[in-house]
């Protein structure tokens, strides 16, 4: 059975007439902007926004990312993008689903994955800095001392 | 052992000021335009452009896209994308590289895979259309009878 | 004096880290994006949407636009765009402000120009359709017999 | 008369499917990247690229932007975008023309008005910084002492 999410958000969000091309439907490259205002949601929830990674010294870039195009959004349609935090204690792993507004039909499903860097010296950690952990124990997760 | 790509082209790109985030690298969503960049080459390399899909009868929506992110490209940088055509039976899966273009550094590996749709009646086709795999046969690639 | 607006309305948006350049500052071209997110919203304030344009005949195109970068925008500063309709018997002619949400400051002043096309024979129309003045008329604006 | 311009260049570049909208036309917003990408190559051509710019203490915001559409672009046509410097004393104004790379029919006409700041206090420039004035001279442009 997996761990449950430590932290889960959802945002909303109106697919624009620039997203979307010939075909009518948004273009497959514009849904990463969708995860990115999703995850943006969920560190934000915690505290832990771009502003707090950067003056705390970290970094997270993304080194892996998935998405399956399950169905097609179109131009004008709401969209609910959920974003769970789903692996936290060696890198940042986040789970989305993509579902019209309305009636809850699945569109996409994506995982992205991140790893800090000390910026101070450019080196990739391998395993999460203590103010991100802090951060989730403070919203009330359970992480083990270590 | 894996098959032979049946197609593999490349192309060079320059990493543009726009697609630079805070981080003085490329915004990790952008890279879908480069593999766009690059499968386009491809499809044009067997004569099966967007027009000729569409005048054929075929749209090839993405239904899925897995991206690795090894080392940030930075602005100004010039890079090339390899693309090679590696399932076509039943999909269109294509695998890529990022280098730099100098060194050939591995930047990004990524796929693409992508079902045919018939546009008369907009249903997924769970073979390859004939008009795709003449144009491969055209191209010099074996394609068993089917 | 200028005729006062025929239609007014402001929508809010956030601006999301993909939008920020290495200055830390919103590239300048995605407040085209921001436009035409507040033109989306007057357009659909009168019933005049896309799809409805496209449903009674006519293409709107973009012909000329003109944008002044007044104070910079910043990563995840709520914006407010308002948009106003200003010509509307020849062309559709919108005048936009983008302030800071909360402080009212201005950040970008900008006019776009758009002419019909009557997508039948994509001929360039002199005067404005019928179908958008009457739509104009429903919302209340007062238009000349012509 | 208009004074003949400092520096002229041109770039070619290809629509790329993800540019172009359901009317099967570059979306408007996207011929900004164009332009920036014509601006790049005129800074580079007198050595004064972003990099330099920074090094030697100077940002130059877009603080004007105008654009004229005549003719709509295409997915796949090969566009040249030319760009000239038309004033340099007291800030960088470029003009630019873009046409069809083949049979020069002119698409699009813009231009970009930019303002030096300081970035050791943020402060807006009323004359151009000697660094860029220098840069042009070493390119061969005569300029007032002053």
């Amino acid at each position: 059975m997996p761990k449950p999410a430590a932290v889960s958000v959802y945002v909303d969000l109106q697919v624009p007439f620039h997203d979307v091309d010939v075909m009518r439907i948004t273009w497959h490259g514009h849904y990463v902007k969708y995860l990115e205002i999703a995850r943006t949601a969920l560190i934000d929830e915690i505290d832990y926004g771009y502003e707090e990674m950067e003056n705390t010294g970290y970094g997270w870039p993304i080194v892996d990312m998935h998405l399956r195009y399950v169905r097609p959004a179109r131009m004008g349609q709401w969209l609910r993008v959920y974003a769970d935090l789903v692996e936290w204690e060696n890198c940042m792993k986040i789970r989305y689903r993509i579902v019209d507004r309305e009636s809850g039909t699945l569109l996409n499903k994506a995982t992205s994955m991140q790893v800090a860097i000390d910026v101070s010296n450019n080196e990739m950690l391998f395993a999460s800095p203590t103010v991100f952990l802090n951060k989730l124990r403070a919203y009330g997760v359970t992480i083990d001392a270590s």
